[in-house]
């Protein structure tokens, strides 16, 4: 009788490690107005974290000359899918570096590559459960920060959407076939996939894969990194406290279509990076789920249900050239 | 090398199989004021589901001589899953039946067999994804149903909560070892473990099992079936609903500690099965989480962050003698 | 020493009387879509009225060959102060017709007359206070009909706001001087006023008055009639089951800066009439209330702090052009 | 031709003046948890407001041997009011002493003088509106403090409830008699009326006078400070931040039957002065309004429609012991 052999999987996205050409105003939007945590800092890097998170950060900010995503990480399910995965993809083709513990602070040992768009990722099992000082903790055990601690309080990192000018469908199935990721819902325009949302978990989408416009200048760039907030009133309650703060609200709040979800985007004064503040949606427990399609007469309802219906890829030159590049 | 194979694993709760001593008025409740809907029905049975599922039903109604709770099921990840289940039940010594399609309506083969608290459990992979009639369709191509149907709208099964007169620790430990369900939050007593939260998913809990007291006149009861809403505010809305179609409610509006959920209790009163309504809560992604531990000190938080702090398991006996049979 | 002797005073907005070319969709809209309640009907006319509202009716619906706003009414503090306004309104130079009580249904005796931009007003006081049907009632002894009782289940008319190609200016000092109206907050473009919110209750306004573009084809128009939820979440339950019923919304959600309340605008299908559902706001108990000034820098503000920024008095053609008749 | 001359009339509730034996608690209390701003403040007295109050304070607290209300503001219609109460005040035989400006800081001249129940009132006219500094200052033109500036951020005082050894009805009718406060809702019990609901505005209380036990040691007794926001969901909120600050709170959430608010009471550490936290509940527009009487069948929806349903007056003596004295 055959042993069971764990497939190496992907348990979670950990973190997005973005460059800021002003660290300080970057650190007021994530820190002051989002309400992230800072788990550490040197004096180019800072390590945040959001109020329900144990691990050691969701997001590195790093000073740089310009705005753009350096990598995203991802967190496997047992120690050894990092040798499963390294199988997969070396067999697949692709370059893996295997870098020691700490090329990313509170990172154990850890695999880097790239997807054919040129979107850097990072694989990681070992990560620090900072502790949290007893002034900020939650009385609740299950929680390592106080409830509303400051500013917007984002709950968790939620997923990333990233923008490519190469063929969104050839990312979709790299990821599918080499990280495990699922396709759960699609836009298709008159030629060909212009955007899926896909996830290991039972998220509608871990990480979102979108067709870029041409005249974007790299191939491979981040549209947005969007953190959880519990409930739609709270995403309410961050309207207010970003326009109390001097911000115009990128899109919404709104409902997507896709995915259900009640959204607003905000940028990052200090980057121009866009964050998206998430609530509501649904999850996906069905194991054979069929990958919803949205075509062309459905683009309206699939980027909002309600609330602004601007955004749409191939037509607003204006959101493509606001995405920041990988 | 070793090639890779898939251990067995569940990947959802299916549903709950309740008899109930007055079908008509347990229907009233299900179906018009949680707003559940009818898939199919028979003299007998009823089967229901929420306006977010795909799947035949989470609910079945039973005309029955008492309320007891017959069965729960669970859906498999792969359809090789109930063959490695069956080995692994059988192997550790488990009576396990093999059952035909449409044992229960909707079903397609599956596995009979129960826990050593005597609960009884089903598990299956096929599953009729039942087609809506187009005046009940969602404008939303995720979603069956459209959005606020009638009553309270129920958006899907969450979990359910069992009690039993046999050791918890016993049982969490049977769930692990048998089925792959991980320990998220206990509660320990002067006596060691008196509930238990667990799950195959991120939810905090798929199942619960809980030390019932002694005068519990059978080992394997149903504390509660609970069904999930979008926001807070919607249990708030629930609770008008409720109140306002005659019902005392059980226990809530309040937010328990453990999970982190906005609930209420409330009774079918056509069979005095319990029903939570539960939002908010939290995700767990990290793949090696650690369980919380409640001690007794914990355990007015880990019920009640805030709302009635008056449901203490092995202290309020008319809470335990209102746990339905199993 | 001088008796004491009550100025006339408006308790309320009592009603608006809207024509539609097709009552039996704007019966649906009104009735099942928004939730109010039938209370009178005749072959052309139909009387509703919101969930917690005891009066007879706060709209009527009439049937007539294009879609228009007859008349509003308002209800006065005491009886006495009809005879108190017919002294003040005809002193003035307005022209005043007593009508006898069932001019309307339900209402008792009562002044006719208009503003100068020529919207038609109702002064009464003499109600009828509608009895509920038991199958209907609340629980709660202060509430006529029960909780969320079918649709989006609004709970009171809030407000009601008028276009005029007249000069707005002089319409506020109209109901100021005449009708004892407080100028709450007003609007002033590049060529003075464009419009203000006023009330003789704590809301920020009972009614507005606004300026219309020069293609309107009557000095009296009404640009939209608002009902009233408790809760912000309550107004994005509304845009479901909006989006669900098939309608497209007309504005938002979002949230005004005058006011500050919560709002969408959504057409009545049958008639075109705009109606708003409004929640949060704020109230007004200072009696030295000082009108707050919106220039045109802060217009943007003053229509959204957040959600959507095109509704603009004389820039978007496309608003104007769907205010109706008077 | 009679002149019109207006009634003197009350405006609105103005402040609370609280003696605290812990003045640094409770500042800690008022300000840095429940969000109040400090406008002024001597070395043994801090005056606070609320986000969207514009006038001078809303609450004093005062540094005393214990925990008591010393009097209760209430800000008159117009200036000449206070001549019009002192005429009616004196005329039914109450000793009414006229202060100068600044017997309470910001507060012009004042009128003084008890209930018969012993509760001791300020009617005042004047009163200064304090500016906010730039760093401070909502967006919102129409707005003071920027929303959610710090803590539970509530918006304004919404009322206040005093109770009495006396007979309530005494006071109520005193308070209609003489001040124009009109009963809206009523609770009464097996000899006679425990409690009632008054008010000046469309709030279903401005006031609350309600029987106390034998036990309370002074005949003049504050239960509750109330003050407002603007969702339900926000009242949730504040019930997190209470519990992670380490408060117990007192009673609920939960919806009120009289008022319809959803509701919660926490104690100030520093004092035990009780404050309910207030939103949704509705707004009373008709002249007519005919008082809802609550009867002891009704005693339990009047008081928790849903939430804890054991605050019940001549019923909970530690309920009773824990109003303040005045």
């Amino acid at each position: 009788m055959t042993e069971f052999r764990h497939y190496p999987e992907i348990a979670k996205l950990g973190a997005a490690h973005l460059y800021t050409p002003d660290l300080d105003k970057s650190l007021w939007f994530f820190h002051d107005i989002l309400g992230l945590h800072i788990t550490a800092r040197t004096d180019t890097k800072v390590y945040l974290r959001a109020g329900m998170e144990h691990e050691h950060h969701s997001l590195v900010l790093e000073a740089g000359d310009r705005a753009r995503l350096d990598h995203v990480t991802w967190r496997v399910k047992r120690p050894e899918d990092l040798e499963g995965f390294h199988e997969i993809l070396t067999g697949n083709g692709t370059d893996v570096a295997v870098e020691p513990p700490n090329a990313e602070d509170g990172i154990g040992e850890s695999l880097r590559f790239q997807m054919p768009s040129g979107h850097k990722f990072r694989l990681y099992y070992d990560v620090e459960k900072t502790a949290v000082a007893d002034a900020d903790r939650s009385v609740l055990l299950n929680q390592p920060y106080r409830s509303w601690h400051h500013g917007i309080s984002v709950r968790r990192i939620d997923h990333i959407n990233l923008w490519t000018t190469h063929d969104p469908l050839a990312q979709h199935e790299w990821l599918s076939d080499n990280l495990g990721f699922k396709l759960r819902e699609y836009a298709t325009g008159p030629h060909g996939r212009i955007g899926g949302w896909m996830s290991v978990t039972p998220l509608v989408h871990d990480v979102a894969v979108m067709k870029a416009g041409p005249q974007e200048t790299t191939p491979a760039r981040m549209h947005h990194l969007a953190y959880w907030l519990d409930n739609a009133q709270d995403v309410l309650r961050a309207s207010d406290i970003l326009v109390e703060a001097g911000f115009a609200l990128d899109q919404g709040p709104g409902k997507h279509g896709v995915s259900q979800a009640m959204f607003l985007y905000v940028r990052d004064p200090g980057s121009g990076h866009r964050v998206e503040i998430f609530s509501a949606g649904y999850l996906i427990f069905d194991p054979d789920w069929e990958p919803i399609e949205w075509g062309m007469k459905d683009i309206k309802m699939a980027l909002a249900m309600w609330g602004p219906t601007d955004y749409m890829p191939h037509v607003d030159d204006n959101i493509m050239n606001t995405t920041t590049e990988a």
